[in-house]
């Protein structure tokens, strides 16, 4: 989440910096507006209102599912995943861990913000299911492999985004990538 | 889902009834009760609006972390959530799968109840992590064990309430454990 010269990313991060000031509630469109310069037509040609401005764009699931097709084809499903995932932390989010705490901390607090949230990892899911049936997955299969990828990447980006020591966010996603593993074998003891 | 001489059930039933024939949005809490013989009042005592005799009350996490905390203490993790989900089947379950199916459909029809779906099942993440923080697993791995929980109930019930076969919920549970357990092997090639 860097400055970018864009419209797009201006009105982000000025909107980003207004929920950290003064709280996501208090914050109005044109207030996000005028602290980016921009007009607030601007504005609603990139976002349909104020609460999609912190979710990114629709395009998030279809870049899950656009990444999991380009996987090669030889590679076993939790490693599908685990590639996955490293370009997408690599993507959004290889620039400012407290910026990314913050945003997930006003997400969590907030009850609106928890359901679009909520919403959006269920369209997560639903893309990357299609995505592994059109890998070949019989459909359980797709729908649990999808399951557990958007499981890796949220509690990865909650625990990265939480944490105080200085790991890499590919590190946090290989852990929880291994902790599955190793919760999931099925066995009657501990 | 069977018929009950209480309120509850019965306003529950004449919901789902009139949900079915007429769809939810047509639907009013006055046609409910009408339906039900009951009046509007007693309906706000039992529900704090229509959406949420979809969702059968808030009592549920709290059930889950209870069933959770009551399984015996050497139990390996998925032998934790294979019993817990089949005390839940048992529970909830046991009936009507093509009531349960139409109820499903439902929800995942409507933006409105999908978005207070996947809310549910938050709640159900969050109360079923502090139940595995109490049996003592460590922080990531409790993370990890009510999602994985959360997600295999979810798809179960999905795919049982969606299948034409005579399977059992319980079959169906230890199916779906045993396709995230084979999934979540972590190895390089297929």
């Amino acid at each position: 989440m860097r400055w970018a010269p864009d419209a797009r990313g201006r009105l982000e991060r000025a909107a980003i910096e207004l929920f950290a000031e003064q709280g996501y509630a208090a914050t109005t469109v044109p207030q996000i507006t005028a602290r980016a310069g921009l007009t607030t037509r601007t504005f609603f040609r990139h976002f349909a209102d104020k609460r999609e401005v912190v979710f990114g764009g629709d395009e998030i699931p279809e870049n899950a599912a656009r990444l999991i097709l380009a996987a090669p084809s030889g590679l076993a499903p939790m490693a599908v995943l685990r590639t996955v995932l490293h370009r997408v932390s690599a993507e959004f989010f290889a620039s400012d861990r407290a910026e990314t705490g913050a945003w997930r901390a006003m997400i969590l607090a907030n009850d609106e913000l928890r359901d679009r949230d909520a919403r959006k990892r269920a369209d997560m899911v639903r893309a990357s299911r299609a995505a592994f049936l059109e890998r070949g997955q019989p459909p359980l299969e797709a729908t649990v492999l999808a399951e557990l990828g958007v499981l890796a990447f949220q509690v990865a980006l909650d625990e990265w985004a939480a944490g105080s020591d200085d790991r890499s966010m590919d590190a946090v996603v290989d852990e929880v990538l291994a902790t599955i593993a190793r919760q999931a074998q099925d066995r009657a003891e501990r």
